[in-house]
């Protein structure tokens, strides 16, 4: 590690001597690979972009000029070449370095980001300001092929082009988002990898042209002037080019050479210029090339195999549950659909897309078409299961709102990583969707207990005529609780332990905590009831208005913000109903949760069960204070 | 009116004689400007899309085939030609004919529509459900060319062209979105307007290879075989061919013939199609072909001059106060930019723009990338002013939470058309944004009780360092309350009216109503307090402990759903802190509203200030009636 110990500060690579390139890029790649098969995390497009970011890095002058990566899961050999070297065993952990760029963590990094397609509006908002205040510097984005199938990245192109601004976009293209990537941009793409070739036959029409007496240069001077319409004709990238983006590519992503010359003649334009840069997806390291899908968001693993270092414990994630209950139900029932904006894996959708070609759609890093294409399907008698994560599902809100919900089609929203998420951070986590959803009419949205319950509600959401959504956490499935199996029923809580004096609504996964809690009371001699309350809308009045007639204390629990959670319009309910007891809201405080693991989080804001438990044990002590 | 009286259901204008397309086109001209005059309504892009939909609806077989319209305030001649003639003394009326497609009307309206870029999603959903099914039915998407800067709008053409499904995707282009359009496709758009005269170098060019002995036939033969990339080079409409859309066009938007031609074309393709029609916004009314922007959205006017009829009285809108006071800071204060998607006008950005070219900036039908935009700018110091209608902001949700308030970055939201809005019906309130902001961390939500107010909030914002919005209705502003002008304070509501009994916390106009009632009330010897929350978000907790700790009963008041609402929050925050008083949240039911005058809609559900004194009157009287 001779090399890169050298490099402690922005710009150090630019003392490395350009035969050393090569060994430097080795290094880089050994140390991201030992380090990821130790705390987990974005190998695969990291290892794909070493050599870009080092080439970046060589162009570009640091902090001063701003570097703005989409996403952000591919910005380790960044952060290696930005002084942070040493904090890479903390990598995604609680209070470690953040496995996305982010401002508080170095100057170096321009932009918060996290969620896709952000990054060239980010840059155009960048130069343009830079513009504006007479500065000189430079901008460059960095997007993948997989983010520009999201429409935010095609309206800032769509105004980029306008701005007259210098501002570089590097396309890093390695044919994937995190899966194969699909659409008809990739296919565009695919045509401008082989590109040469035409390029070549454009240069023989020209040559040969040339040759030809009389009509030749007529037709070059004629192809020549009407440069407007005709030259982009013959340019490839004309996509980029009919937006008003020059175009440079497709260029190998692996030589650094080449990619500084594309980078320098990019810097002269007036305008905006995009670099087709064509990388390899776990470039180096043999188990990541051959499964990059695997390797892109991965846990510990064995650095010499490639295996996943699993505890022994084996266990159904809500993921499988799903996966598995939606092909059961879709078996059954061929209204049936599957749809993924380019997460099948993530999202359990895989196995649906194997047995159900025709039925299933990844329409691409596109949460907004999924949504409105699902209710397009959902108006001619289709039942489509639009599997997206809480936290990207944020960018359909409208088309929930406006393209299902107003016309009450039968869509159902599976969401997954609802709740704390874990070790991507702020721009990962899945607690909005409560106040995101609840609000929105027609609009059924439920939560399960356990695995059990999930099964049950997917199944159910299947006999409504109107929108629903079902939010489930990430990780583990709750199997305990099965006892408790009513029949879904709308707008219907479940009773999991009676009782008339204390009385905790919880929402999916706090109904086990609440219960394991009821269960630590009672050996005290406390009667803690605990309602599941499935629906956090509609919400189950008549239950509510039972508890309230003799309970004490009522407690809502649920992993979202305070503001708009179901605690907060049980609170306001109780309210308007006139209940005199005590009524305590235990939701996330209104505020971004950062990074570590989802236990490490909890314990952090005490959303933890002892820090609950001590929560409830000091209303209840209260009220019992009141009586003596 | 002879012709247009014998067309009473779908498909009756295939029996008109083709002789006869263009009188029957003029009488829908008369018709529409006749009847529009009176109720006002959308009127120039109607007048631009006659014979687009005279011939769509002989292409076409009602309601067999689908036909969806993008945005869709442009289907007033698809409403004349599917029965529903006699209803047009109703337009955008109280219980009327909408001015949009709508389910619920007619089976000729395939889908409901209201928000722009929707109809390609839409549309490729219900080819996609055609084919699963085995069905065979025609399936055409109506989209204007300023819709198409929509990121839905790409995703969905990027998913279209990979799902090998027949549809029409009928692009209308007339130069405009609701102002001029703007953005790189626009100028894309231009250059194929004017492709007749690059076709015809093409077939030049090729007509001269031919006649060249040796050399011409072979390159003819080099293009023609590498048909994948280099035949898309020398194809109009190449941007849409790289999407896997076959381009058909440019032609003639008011030339039935070809239209008809282009459509019939279209429909042997096994993928689908774009047909690039042009029309002329207005096209028919003088007056909205010199000024289409007038008439885009237009109130009743006079049908000879085109001039509005006015009432006899003056006043000021909330969009002007905006207006003024925009200008007004940004003289002050460099570092002010101003943001719109494609309103300006709407908006009160118009000025802005004129006295600050630079620092305005128009990105087109695109609220994400608005929002983003606006993030990469306030990363670097400056402080833009986004101004988007409250349903529209819909669409940028993601950005918010994600972009914007994750940084902590100072953007300023003009919330425009916040509440119940009007004739443009349900997808058109503004009747969220409280429910989806208002939990936005670290977003500081705003709400002015009358025109001075708002001009203070505009000033207060930039002072922030942080995120803000301030949402403010439609219409006329309110000038009276002026005596009441504290300082703005971040998170302090303002008390109106002093009382230690029955006091109301109101939000944005709300404030007036709830102090007229209060007067009412005081003359009756009732003493109903009157808190102006000002802050949605943060919410003054001094000031609500304040009110607690004498009022025996508390009110909330505001245009916004019950869920979510500034209201629920506040009745929460009571439960929670054991006030043992009434509360009632005066806020909208949980459900769409309907069209009508912003008044009518608020009779019809009880929101009126009558019903609401009631409300009040009815909860007051309960207090009394416990207490005697």
């Amino acid at each position: 590690m001779r090399l890169l110990e050298t490099i402690n500060n922005p710009n150090d690579i630019k003392n490395i001597d350009p035969s050393q390139y090569h060994e430097l890029a080795k290094e880089i790649r050994e140390f991201l690979i030992k380090k990821v098969s130790a705390t987990g995390g974005h190998l695969a497009s990291n290892l794909g972009v070493v050599e870009l970011t080092m080439a970046l890095h060589l162009f570009l002058d640091m902090p001063k000029d701003k570097l703005v990566w989409d996403v952000g899961h591919q910005a380790y050999t960044h952060k290696l070449l930005t002084g942070r070297r040493e904090e890479f065993d903390s990598l995604r952990q609680f209070e470690g370095l953040s496995g996305f760029p982010k401002i508080s963590e170095s100057p170096c990094d321009a932009f918060n980001t996290g969620h896709s397609s952000t990054s060239i509006s980010v840059a155009t908002g960048i130069a343009k300001a830079r513009d504006l205040k007479g500065e000189k510097f430079k901008v460059v984005a960095v997007i993948g092929d997989g983010a520009l199938s999201g429409g935010l990245a095609y309206e800032a192109l769509n105004n980029a082009g306008n701005l007259k601004s210098n501002m570089i976009i590097v396309l890093n293209d390695n044919k994937m988002s995190i899966s194969e990537n699909v659409g008809a941009m990739a296919g565009y793409l695919g045509k401008l990898r082989t590109s040469s070739k035409y390029t070549g036959i454009k240069m023989k029409v020209e040559e040969s042209l040339r040759k030809v007496p009389t009509v030749g240069p007529r037709i070059i001077k004629s192809l020549k002037t009407s440069k407007d319409s005709v030259k982009s004709l013959v340019i490839p990238g004309m996509f980029f080019e009919n937006m008003g983006i020059t175009y440079i590519g497709p260029i190998d992503g692996h030589n650094i050479g080449i990619i500084m010359n594309a980078l320098n003649a990019a810097a002269q334009s007036n305008n905006p210029v995009l670099v087709h840069v064509i990388t390899k997806k776990g470039k180096g390291y043999k188990p990541a090339e051959q499964d990059p899908s695997k390797f892109h968001a991965i846990g510990p693993f064995n650095k010499k195999t490639g295996e996943g270092i699993k505890g022994s414990e084996k266990f159904r994630t809500y993921t499988e549950v799903f996966s598995e209950k939606i092909v059961e139900l879709a078996r059954k029932d061929s209204r049936i659909l599957g749809i993924s904006a380019a997460m099948a894996d993530g999202t359990g959708l895989t196995k649906f897309s194997k047995l159900f070609p025709d039925r299933f759609f990844d329409v691409g890093i596109a949460e907004e078409h999924a949504v409105t294409f699902a209710a397009g399907l959902a108006s001619q008698g289709f039942h489509p299961y639009v599997a997206i994560y809480s936290t990207f599902l944020q960018r359909a809100y409208d088309q929930i709102v406006h393209d299902v919900a107003l016309s009450g089609l039968p869509v159902t929203f599976c969401i997954d990583r609802a709740g704390i998420v874990g070790n991507d951070g702020e721009t990962h986590q899945g607690i909005f969707d409560i106040s995101y959803l609840s609000h929105v009419p027609g609009l059924v949205a439920m939560a399960p207990k356990n695995a059990h319950e999930l099964e049950q509600m997917l199944e159910f959401a299947n006999t409504l005529e109107q929108p629903s959504s079902i939010r489930y956490p990430r990780g583990k499935a709750t199997e305990k609780l099965t006892e408790f199996d009513a029949p879904i029923e709308k707008g219907k809580a479940e009773i999991i332990v009676p009782s008339d004096e204390f009385i905790v609504f919880a929402v999916g996964r706090m109904v086990k905590v609440m219960y394991e809690i009821s269960l630590k009371l009672a050996s005290e001699g406390i009667n803690l009831g605990v309602v599941n309350v499935r629906f956090i809308s509609p919400m189950d009045t008549d239950m509510i208005d039972k508890a309230a007639s003799t309970a004490s204390c009522i407690f809502s629990c649920e992993e979202n913000v305070n503001r708009g959670s179901y605690g907060e319009a049980l609170g306001s309910y109780l309210m308007e109903h006139g209940y005199k007891g005590r009524f305590m809201n235990l939701a996330l405080p209104d505020d971004y949760m950062v990074q570590g693991s989802p236990n490490d989080v909890r314990d952090s804001i005490g959303f933890d069960p002892d820090s609950l438990y001590n929560d409830i044990m000091e209303a209840v002590k209260t009220v019992f204070g009141k009586k003596s």
